[in-house]
């Protein structure tokens, strides 16, 4: 940010786009999810696109009719951010997920303190929020979040979960959530998997 | 789609997935712009995460303060779409954008014809308010639509500019919009292209 130039408010303006240049690198932060054209993995940013457009498409499937939609949506346009420093832990890597939450709090603090402070605390308590699962806004953007790549690697044939050797059943411990957000969604997530199973793209 | 299971209203949830799959398209619509490490283009799902970001950071700055926050993030996540069938036509390129209105109208109505009926009126109603730019959301959602690549732009030493031979008026005229959306952002907008141009990024 060097050459950038000098503002009325300059030091707010400033931090709030050192942030937005930063979050650039969340493009760079590959998933284990296919395209579905399979030609090459998802990456973090891409997904969190392809969520927000869920929760404006998928609204009327909620559990509570009445969330907030706008909050919905912050959460999921934030709520890959700490990976750009912690990087993307696959669902089904039980080691990597062991100090998880350590690596994820770290960089929270990190990449959301690059903010006005006022901001830093919002972002923070929005991403806070997505992980507790406890409110319907938290609850339906984590069913998005489990039922998006449930639906690519249903749709590239089991794919990453060939690849991975993955079992059904962490995938219905991973994927249940799906049902608090959504009982609609979670139906169609639980038929998804049964098929599946019964293809021979979920181990047993 | 031919393998998804049935659900209890089975045609508007699988026109709905059907149009989510369609989606992960933009995902290969190339942009003009570099990414901030210059490793390799954007593109315009990734594109529009980063202004679904930036409504949801710079929301402070927008001339109307009151605008409509859901209204604007859902314009800037369904305002690519089009270029699915379209393709992104580069803003310096005059003869593309001879008939873009054109390829880009019929593409709106075959994606957004994908949607169930009352979704299809809505998204193509977000749509077409964005591309007019008559409403205070519409204002803002274009503001950071044509900051962000031109911060790419400046923070890359002018790269896309520098490989099209692009010249300082073009880039004035087709950011000038900014100052409809956000005074303030268009005054760094302004000292931007100033410095691009003195540094001989950007043609006289």
């Amino acid at each position: 940010m060097s050459n950038a130039p000098s503002d009325e408010r300059p030091d707010r303006l400033q931090r709030q786009l050192a942030f937005l240049l930063e979050a650039d690198k969340l493009k760079h932060v590959k998933r284990r999810t296919w395209l579905l054209d399979q030609s090459r993995l998802e990456n973090d940013a891409e997904h969190s696109w392809h969520l927000a457009l869920m929760v404006l498409l998928l609204d009327e499937h909620a559990a509570d009719a009445d969330f907030d939609r706008l909050r919905a949506m912050q959460m999921v346009i934030i709520h890959d951010l700490v990976e750009i420093d912690a990087g993307d832990t696959y669902a089904y890597d039980a080691e990597a997920n062991l100090d998880k939450a350590d690596r994820e709090r770290r960089a929270a603090e990190r990449i959301f303190g690059m903010l006005p402070d006022d901001q830093a605390r919002r972002f923070r308590g929005l991403w806070d929020e997505f992980e507790q699962r406890a409110t319907p806004e938290a609850k339906f953007a984590a069913a998005v979040d489990r039922l998006q790549p449930l639906l690519h690697n249903f749709h590239t044939g089991g794919r990453a979960w060939r690849e991975h050797q993955v079992h059904v059943g962490p995938v219905l411990e991973r994927t249940e959530p799906i049902g608090e957000g959504s009982p609609a969604l979670w139906r169609h997530a639980r038929a998804l998997i049964d098929a599946a199973r019964d293809r021979g793209d979920l181990l047993p």
